[in-house]
C-alpha cells in the first residue's frame, strides 16, 4: 500500500496507509481520539480501546484505515483505524514542552536546546517553510535573469575584510579563515566571465554582539553582476527580486502567513534617499542624533515609521554613504567626492542589504588598498583578475535569516535559523 | 539600447549593443577582425583599424554595430562594428596562458593559479553548466517528490565523526569543528518531522591526501529521508534522482557534452552486489586482493570494467559492508548479523556515495556509542531526537565535484571546483 499525506486524503472506500506522529491522544475509555502529525498536516484517527495500547505522544507510527466523513472534525474528515503500529519508540518521562499547542510559551532557549522537539509545532515548521521559498524565490529569479550559481570557497587564507572580526581555522597547521562573506570571489568570478552570479551559502562573522538580530553563522544570498552603468541598477535589481519574491510567497506560503498573521505588499516602490538627508530627518522630526556616516538601530526603527506613514512602504534604500565608512573596495561617486555609490537597504527597521558599485580599475584598487593601510600581497589573489579587463561591476546580499524573520515579523533572528549559532551557542 | 547576449543574435537592420571581452585578435592593416566573447557565447567582429587602436586582449569592451550575414563566419553572422568602448583595462605584459585556445596545454596548478583566467577558456566555463545543471537536477528532483531544503550548521561542537579529519575552529576561544558531513543534522531534521529533507552545502575534510580524487572542501548533496523499509528504498531514490539527472542534462548541456565528447546513459539500471561477492569476483578473474570490508580504488576501477562489460552499466551499488566497517550509526541486517543495511555507489570506477538505513532506536544507538569506546555526553545534542519517536530512517550524500568530475570524465576533481581547496592550496 502506497503511504499518503495527510495533506492529500480524500473519502474513499479503500483503506489508506498513513504515517506520522502522535500529536495528541484523548483517550475516553470506550474510544479514543489520536491526532496524527505528517509532514503536511494534522488528521483525527478513531481508535479502539486495544488500538492504543502503550501508544505515547510523539511515538512515531504507522497507522491502515478508511477515510470518513465527520463534519465535526477539521477539514471534515477523519480517519477510522483498523490498524496502528509503532515504528519510533519513545524514552521520556516527560516533554521538555508542549508540541500539540500553537500557542507556545516556552521560552526560544529551552526551544532552540530541544530544537528537534520545538521545529514540530506546526507555527514554529512554517518558518522554514517560508524561508524554503524566499530561498527557491531567489534561486528562479537570478536563474531565469541569466545569472549563474556558484560555489565559493569559505576556507580563505587571509583575513582581508577585516580580521578581528574572523574565525580561524587550523589548515593543516597553517591559519586560515572563515569568509566573513564571498564579496572577492563573486567579484572574482564576474571578471572570469560569468558576468552575473549568485551565491546561496554560509557566512561567519566572529562578532561578539549577542543580539537578536545577530547570528554568526547565517546563509548569505549574494549577488554580482557585471557591466552595470552604476548602483541604481543593483538597486533595480534587488527591488524587481523583492517583488518576484512577494509575489511567490503568495502564492506558496498563504497558510504560513496567515498562521503570523501577516501580509505581503501589493506594490512594491522602494524609496531610495541619500544617508544624510535620512539623518538629517530623524534630528528634526524626532530629536534622533545619529552617529557620523550611519543610522544605529533606534535611527533605523524610526525611519521605517517615518517612511511607512509617507510613502506606505516597509523598505526603504539608504544611499551616497561617506567614503570613510565603506570597505575599500567599494566606488567613490565622481560627482560627489568623499561618497560612495552604495546603499543599504532596510526593511521593517532592519539592514538586511548592504550593496553597491565597486573599484573595477586596477590601479585604483591598489592605491585604496594601499591608503587603508593593509598590504598588497595578502590581496594578490583578489588583484590577479583585475588585470585583465575588469568590468565595471556591482552587487549586494540579503540575509536570509534576516527577511525571513521580518516577513513573518519575529522577535528574534534565532527563530529563523534551524541550528542558530550564537557566542553562546554551540549547539545542538 | 539594451545589451544583447551573442547566443541570441540575428540579422537585423538595427544595431544592437553588445558586452564582453576580446577573444582573439586578426589585424590586417586596414581592417581587423575580433572575436568578442561574452558569457553566453563568441562573435566576430568587423572593425576599422582606429577602431581597435589601444585594444588588447582580455580588455572588457562595449561594442556596438549591426549584425550581417556571413557565411564564412561561425554559425553564419558576424558584427560590423560602429563604436567599441574600453570598459574594462589591462594591466599585464603577458597573459599567463592562451584563453582563446580549445586545447589548453597549461599545467592544471598554473590554471588554478590564475582561476579566473583559466574560467574564462571556454571548455573550461563548460564545467561548472554542467556542474550547475547536476545541481539543479538535484534540488528539482528531491523537491519534487516531498523533500524539503534544509541548512545544518558547519561550525559543530565535537568531533564526532571522527576527530582526526576534521579542521579546528577557534569559536570565541572554544574549539570547535568544521562538519565532515551533515550526518547527524538531517537524521535529527527527518525526526524534527521534515520526513525527508535533502542539503546542499560545503563539508570538510582535514584529510592528509593529496590526489585527483580528494578536495578538502567540496559541496555535499545529502539526502535522509523516514519512514523507509530498509536500504533498498535508498537505492531506488538514488537511481531514479540519476535517470531523472542525465535526462535533465541532456536536456540542458547538450553542447557542453559534446565539447567533453561523453554521452548520457540512454537507459539505468544499477546493478546492486554484495561487496564480498565484488571482492570474490576481483580475486577470481583479475587476481586482485581486496582489502577486508572494502575494495581499494584499483580494484573499483576493475569492477567498473567487468561491470561495464556484463550490465553495460557504469554505475554498481555494493551492498552488505560489515559492521565494523562501517560508522556507528549504521543499522544492523537482523538477516545477517556482521553485515550492515548500507551501500556504496560506484560510478565509472569511483566511489560517489555511501549510503545506508540507520540506527533508530534510542537504546541501541547508545550500545553502539559505547561500544564503539566513545562518550555518550558528545552525542547529547543528537541523541535526544531519538528519545521522541524516531522513525526508521536512511539516507546517502553524492559528492557534487565527484559526480561533475566523472560524468565529464575528468582527469582530476579540482577541474570540477571553481577554487579548489586542498592540502597545499588556500589560494586564490
Amino acid at each position: 500500500m502506497e503511504r499518503v499525506y495527510i495533506k492529500d486524503l480524500e473519502v474513499s472506500e479503500e483503506e489508506v496507509l498513513l504515517r506520522g506522529w502522535v500529536h495528541k491522544i484523548r483517550d475516553f475509555g470506550h474510544i479514543a481520539f489520536i491526532m496524527l502529525r505528517d509532514k503536511s498536516g494534522i488528521i483525527q484517527l478513531v481508535c479502539e480501546k486495544e488500538q492504543i495500547k502503550g501508544l505515547r505522544l510523539e511515538n512515531s507510527i504507522e497507522v491502515v484505515g478508511l477515510v470518513k466523513e465527520n463534519e465535526k472534525a477539521s477539514k471534515g474528515i477523519e480517519v477510522e483505524v483498523s490498524s496502528i503500529e509503532i515504528v519510533g519508540k519513545t524514552y521520556y518521562d516527560k516533554l521538555p514542552f508542549e508540541v500539540q499547542s500553537y500557542k507556545n510559551k516556552t521560552g526560544l532557549e529551552t526551544q532552540l536546546d530541544h530544537r528537534t522537539i520545538s521545529l514540530r509545532i506546526p507555527k514554529v515548521k512554517a518558518i522554514f517553510k517560508v524561508q524554503n521559498e524566499i530561498e527557491e524565490a531567489f534561486k528562479g529569479y537570478f536563474k531565469s535573469h541569466d545569472f549563474e550559481q556558484i560555489h565559493t570557497p569559505k576556507i580563505i587564507n587571509s583575513g582581508t575584510e577585516g580580521g578581528s572580526e574572523m574565525f580561524t581555522v587550523n589548515y593543516f597547521n597553517r591559519r586560515a579563515f572563515l569568509a566573513q562573506s564571498p564579496q572577492f570571489y563573486k567579484q572574482m568570478m564576474v571578471g572570469a566571465g560569468f558576468e552575473k552570479v549568485f551565491e546561496i551559502g554560509y557566512a561567519y562573522r566572529a562578532e561578539l554582539h549577542n543580539t537578536w538580530r545577530h547570528l554568526n553563522e547565517y546563509v548569505s544570498l549574494d549577488v554580482e553582476m557585471g557591466f552595470i552603468k552604476d548602483e541604481s541598477d543593483l538597486m533595480d535589481v534587488e527591488e524587481d527580486f523583492l517583488r518576484y519574491m512577494f509575489e511567490h510567497l503568495k502564492e506558496t506560503c498563504s497558510e504560513e502567513l496567515k498562521l503570523y498573521g501577516v501580509e505581503v505588499p501589493e506594490e512594491l516602490k522602494i524609496p531610495r534617499i541619500p544617508l544624510a538627508e535620512a539623518q538629517k530627518m530623524l534630528l528634526e522630526k524626532y530629536g534622533k542624533k545619529s552617529p557620523v556616516g550611519n543610522i544605529d538601530h533606534e535611527g533605523e526603527a524610526l525611519l521605517h515609521k517615518y517612511i511607512k506613514e509617507k510613502y506606505n512602504s516597509d523598505f526603504v534604500f539608504l544611499t551616497e554613504y561617506p567614503v570613510s565608512k565603506r570597505p575599500m573596495y567599494t566606488m567613490e561617486d565622481e560627482k560627489k567626492p568623499g561618497f560612495t555609490k552604495s546603499f543599504d537597504l532596510i526593511y521593517k527597521g532592519l539592514e538586511i542589504t548592504t550593496g553597491g558599485q565597486r573599484i573595477h580599475d586596477y590601479e585604483m584598487l591598489k592605491e585604496r588598498i594601499v591608503g587603508a593601510k593593509m598590504k598588497l600581497e595578502d590581496f594578490a589573489f583578489y588583484l590577479d583578475t583585475f588585470k585583465y579587463g575588469m568590468p565595471p561591476h556591482g552587487g549586494f546580499a540579503i540575509g536570509l535569516e534576516r527577511i525571513t524573520m521580518k516577513v513573518l515579523e519575529l522577535s528574534n533572528i534565532r527563530e529563523a535559523a534551524l541550528f542558530p549559532r550564537d557566542i553562546k551557542r554551540l549547539t545542538p
